[in-house]
């Protein structure tokens, strides 16, 4: 028979996401189009070791639990806000998800309706884009210097659409990497307290901060991320913790730890997380409970030291980084631009002038390699003239074999013009 | 600051299941209001040893799989429907979700547009209706007789109203617990197929069938399945396994194997399974390829017999509803009037005239005891004069205990009129 689908859903069935996974199953493909960890970092002995301590303590942790999430990991959450980032939050402002997708897909079910305007910092990551449009929202982009947002352009932006909603990524933005200065996050959360908007803000990559140069070698791991966090602080810990009412923050352990945990949170004003846990009941009833368990089993209970381990990730990850950089370096690269970012997953990159990211990506397809085209992460023609390279999931060698493939491809291009 | 929410999130937010919820932990309070399994009856100890394997593997457990689910488990569920349900169902045809409960929301927000009118056996889950209405659907309900949905109301509805999607639950509906019969199933079916509405059937709770009296006590657990399966095969069965495009079939292991592993399928027609795919990916990512591993390192390769595991918990499960029909014979109870079901984990109860479930709740949630008011299960006005009463998940103590509290509630409201 024939199907009639609901009219907002065309465009994301035509994603072209699925045919570059279907690719990257292949054995040889090489995708640095992922948004992957690195597996081999998993701790995966000390997770099996805190399952056999939670299946050990009884049924109760295969039970339906409480949806919100397991009240000793909001907890633990809470207390990590405290003594991290020196702000309060009730456990019971914090709601566990599957992940900072979920969480973006249930604040704007919450809150969005047809048509409404939304601002994004622009580029955004592929996923809040496809929810936003899915919703029937219209997307407008607000744009970027080198210290973040531009807030003229925002306040501008806010005047005219008189938008619910803004969504920022001020710490290592998924694709970009970049990084908003201190004073601009001020800057940035007292427009959106002036204007009334709600900011939900994405840090799903905000513990991935490589070491600066000029930092003293000899800071333990916890000094070292508390260092980090009041020198860049999230706009929740200036909203203090959502005191204020004009933050969502939205975190995750799927980076940190591991994506088979499928555990991040939401968290800021009490309405919009109760708004938020109704609507992921009727979504997926409840993450679960037994991951959760686990994951407290594991950041409480074993030798596991989430700090430490933070620095091991962000140390492998900063090689990787240097790594692909390197690549970057190499002739094949010498016309495309780019900022160095200093933590997260992804280097953004402009390609040589008039050059299409989609049509690079079909060209390398072929040759056994895949990116993220820029236009699933961009509003605008901006996403066209970029694409997005993933350096935290391959290894060193695919790195260097997927960078030559992507170069040789560019080049072929170029070389036609 | 104010939150604006979406237009259609206003009636969702005031549901009284919370209200519920939150009684329901303090201690000594005694819930029939849930849909829980018995957790006693979970497998733990071989759970905790499928852990200890599949953490053994190594790290790629617990990174992203695929997103349509770990394909070993989807072609156990495509053997074991062939090998007991006689249909070939392929593996691709299949989408693995968090329960049924997610797949009900992905398939709704694929199809419906707001004001779309949907068919609705009714009652149906809470979970459904909250679906529904989110999505802006217009519910329409279809009314049943002892066979199941009367063919004559359900054709007029379909030439009336023109819907795209109707919701039925063949086989022990929540939370009425009725059984279609078998002519009745393939009559709806035909009516379907001539009228080209598409079906969803939600069979999560089909494999929780009680022992007939005159069946055969020799018989296996595999053949006891086996007949059941034969004497009501699933509408999509009937349709051959969807390849007649007329059925989106969901099934869960939440209610068989235990909740906290989180997942449930959706298998169906190809166009229907990859927009729930695409949009399964913008709502949460995926689901836990850690957990689903588990399960199938359970059902395959561990000393866990699915086939045994089921009449075991049939086994219990009907001594409890025993116990619940007797509980129903005493004299508090003696003007409510309900159908005895053969399967599920739920008895549908009328209450005396006159008497509404929602003032019942509200005198009797002070007494420590709670159930579902009907309400929640229907659409119009049958709901105000129903309870549903869970008897899967409380003790025999407490089903006692709980039962004599909600007809004491009952008669202090029968002996005022």
């Amino acid at each position: 028979m024939q199907y009639s689908f609901a009219s907002r859903t065309a465009a994301m069935l035509a994603s072209p996401v699925r045919h570059i996974r279907e690719n990257a199953r292949r054995h040889s493909f090489i995708s640095l189009a992922e948004e992957l960890p690195a597996q081999e970092l998993f701790p995966v002995k000390l997770l099996e070791e805190a399952a056999h301590d939670v299946f050990g303590s009884g049924p109760d942790a295969l039970q339906y639990g409480e949806p919100e999430g397991y009240f000793p990991l909001r907890a633990w959450l809470a207390g990590e806000w405290e003594q991290r980032k020196g702000v309060r939050l009730p456990p019971g402002q914090i709601l566990l998800t599957t992940g900072s997708q979920q969480a973006i897909d249930l604040i704007v079910r919450l809150m969005v309706d047809e048509r409404d305007p939304v601002l994004v910092e622009n580029p955004t990551s592929p996923g809040c884009l496809q929810v936003l449009s899915m919703q029937g929202a219209q997307v407008v982009p607000v744009e970027s210097d080198e210290e973040g947002v531009i807030p003229d352009k925002l306040e501008a932006l806010m005047i005219r659409y008189r938008p619910k909603l803004f969504f920022a990524t001020p710490t290592f933005a998924n694709p970009t990497g970049s990084l908003w200065s201190a004073a601009r996050r001020q800057e940035i959360l007292d427009l959106c307290r002036h204007h009334q908007v709600l900011v939900v803000e994405d840090d799903s990559y905000g513990e991935l901060h490589f070491k600066q140069k000029n930092e003293s070698p000899d800071k333990s791991p916890h000094g070292q991320s508390r260092k980090f966090a009041e020198a860049y602080p999230s706009l929740f810990a200036l909203d203090h913790a959502g005191q204020g009412g004009q933050v969502l923050y939205i975190g995750s352990f799927n980076k940190t730890i591991a994506p088979g945990l499928r555990t991040g949170w939401a968290a800021g004003p009490a309405p919009l997380i109760e708004g938020m846990y109704a609507l992921k009941q009727l979504a997926d009833m409840q993450s679960s409970t037994m991951n959760q368990r686990l994951l407290f089993q594991l950041l409480t209970r074993s030798r596991f030291q989430w700090h430490e381990h933070l620095a091991m990730l962000n140390k492998e990850y900063s090689t990787r980084l240097q790594l692909i950089l390197e690549l970057l370096k190499r002739p094949f690269w010498k016309d495309v631009t780019y900022h160095i970012p200093s933590g997260g997953m992804y280097v953004w990159v402009r390609l040589p002038d008039g050059l299409d990211s989609a049509l690079l990506l079909k060209a390398a397809l072929p040759k056994g390699v895949a990116f993220m085209p820029g236009a699933l992460c961009a509003v605008g023609s901006e996403g066209a003239s970029h694409i997005r390279l993933n350096f935290s999931h391959p290894g060193r060698e695919q790195l260097l074999m997927g960078m030559n493939l992507i170069g040789e491809t560019i080049s072929e291009f170029t070389a036609r013009s």
